[in-house]
């Protein structure tokens, strides 16, 4: 933090996600975005089209980055660990910026339209990762299948990390996740929780 | 269908489905629906509070039935396993109604914000089946991955039913999607489609 010197970007970022934060998405306008970076709006238009922008940017490069990531995964992999690598390579996207990343999830928590959003968002991830699968030679179900798996076990992984980063990286938490993932299906280990993979299910003790 | 007397509700609900199809969701108005249902349009706004809840009725009992048949379900059975009986019991609610569930299929697709509506419906389900998990006893972490996988699979299934429902019911896509979803951890099977492989499933919650 010590001696990064922010482009205006990052600064017009910084400041919208603060004011979301602490007024709320919907009631800050442009004008007290750009008031708190030190900036005009007209500079504010040049980088985001709208307030939303700021938390969805069309120019992500998480998508392009999952593709590429998944058509270099070693061949013989099963499909689930195709993704584990794809998601893990993605994952210092969100890890070197974990603050802007951790606010940006709280301003998203409390807003229903911007849920909406971002699920939309991670089900294009999810038709990336299928698309990319199908280029593999994967058959298109089994492939659509795997993506959004891919995708759900991502979702939890992340929620994960956020709430206890000190913990793992993000991409260790993906890695147990699809671990665990791949466990829900096999009877003699079916309670088994990422973390506490000796203590198993309380059900079963019944 | 013969002898099935719709009553205004279902009316309402063909006229409406019928009209989103043709001239597009946003394009209808409620005058047109009531017309088209010989109705009023008061007698709509008695069933529904906008063009919209057609499409997403506020009392759907999708999300009790999953719950309840969560709750039911055997106990020694691996989570995955619980949630293929949760959703082969809600089947039912979609194939009593394949018709109608097809044309409102087809009025989502065709339009994004609908789309990212659904995609919240679906969120909810997942959030609903992961209390329902948790009552059983398991773990918060791995319900909530349980849930997730398992509304990611019914996902595919549904795609797979209503583009080919005349292979399956519902319920069947159900199983052997998740019998896939089981395999594609696998690296000797990780090509395999849902059908490709022997149909393994029907054994597992029957």
């Amino acid at each position: 933090m010590s001696r990064w010197k922010p482009d205006a970007r990052g600064r017009l970022e910084k400041a919208a996600l603060e004011l979301y934060n602490h007024k709320g998405f919907d009631a800050t306008t442009v004008a007290e975005i750009a008031t708190r970076a030190g900036l005009t709006e007209r500079t504010f238009f040049r980088h985001f089209a709208d307030k939303r922008e700021v938390l969805f940017p069309g120019d992500s490069p998480l998508a392009a980055l999952l593709a590429d990531a998944t058509a270099a995964a070693p061949v013989p992999l099963p499909p689930l660990a195709v993704l584990a690598h794809a998601l893990a390579e993605a994952a210092p996207v969100f890890e070197e910026r974990a603050n802007l990343v951790r606010q940006r999830q709280a301003v998203i928590a409390a807003n229903p339209e911007l849920q909406e959003r971002e699920l939309a968002k991670l089900a294009a991830l999810a038709s990336t990762l299928a698309h990319a699968l199908r280029e593999r030679g994967l058959e298109a179900t089994t492939a659509a299948l795997a993506a959004e798996i891919g995708i759900a076990t991502f979702k939890v992984a992340f929620d994960r990390w956020i709430n206890a980063p000190e913990r793992h990286t993000l991409a260790q938490h993906i890695r147990e996740t699809l671990d665990a993932a791949g466990r829900l299906t096999a009877p003699d280990e079916h309670a088994a929780a990422p973390d506490d993979v000796g203590s198993t299910c309380q059900e079963r003790g019944a």
